[in-house]
């Protein structure tokens, strides 16, 4: 069971002690309104155990959290009268999540709404080709053995992880 | 089948007829490296299918983009040496998507690298109570009866679609 922090303010949602517009839920998920939504109709799905980020989330419960967004998905769309949608996970500080339990956003998009999602990415290098069939590489070297290329691309004194 | 556009730069990649550094693929998904990557290592997961939005993709086939995802995720934070990241879809013009056909977007994150989701979204009107809540129930009629909620909601000579 993982372990709920101090203060999730979401984890206070699921058990009942905050205010909060619940769509759906079900014993391994919920899903509720964002309070500053792009547009009406933007949700949020979460899971109900406290887990921080994607890759702490089980295999499981990951696959339920994509079936209720996919249930979800076409209710948004009706009651926000656009078929426009962002699904975005921001998963970890860098990638600005604010609230430290897993959430799924399903935003309802409309022209000239405000929000944007700034890709292709302008400030991009635009690297050659030589450097994107590296990284192509290096990707399909972990596909294949991700333990081994771990420990082949470690260096002295670092933590496997960051191989 | 679904039809292939006539100029659809991910079908030509697909086909063979782009240039392209491709991390995975199998008889139904491929995924390669985005040319205006945010950061190293961000991946683009597509159905071999031309499938313009998110809602024109199959279940199975959406299952199965979910599990590439989900396989590639920690080759991309091996690779790119972080473990923060975006996923993001865009689906419609409005959502910001450039390339209409369907794909998943696998960003690694670094503080200040320069991209930015603005989640939560600032320019929000931040609506009252009853107004999430007006939604959530909204949606949770759509949940429970699709079909009767859309021609319910629907005003003479709308299509039900607008709902």
């Amino acid at each position: 069971m993982p372990k709920t922090p101090l203060h999730c303010p979401f984890c206070d949602i699921i058990r009942g002690a905050g205010e909060v517009s619940v769509c759906y839920e079900d014993a391994m998920a919920m899903a509720f309104m964002d309070i500053q939504p792009v547009n009406d109709g933007h949700v949020l799905v979460v899971p109900r155990e406290h887990y921080e980020r994607l890759e702490d989330v089980p295999r499981e419960v990951g696959l339920h959290l994509y079936e209720v967004a996919t249930r979800l998905i076409p209710a948004v769309q009706q009651v926000s009268g656009t078929s426009d949608l962002n699904v975005v996970v921001n998963s970890g500080s860098a990638a600005g999540q604010d609230v430290f339990h897993f959430h799924v956003h399903l935003i309802p998009r409309r022209a000239d709404d405000g929000f944007d999602v700034p890709l292709p990415f302008a400030g991009s290098e635009m690297p050659d080709r030589t450097r994107l069939d590296a990284m192509a590489a290096r990707i399909i070297a972990v596909l294949r053995d991700p333990m081994r290329t771990a420990s082949s691309s470690r260096r002295p004194g670092q933590p496997a992880r960051a191989g």
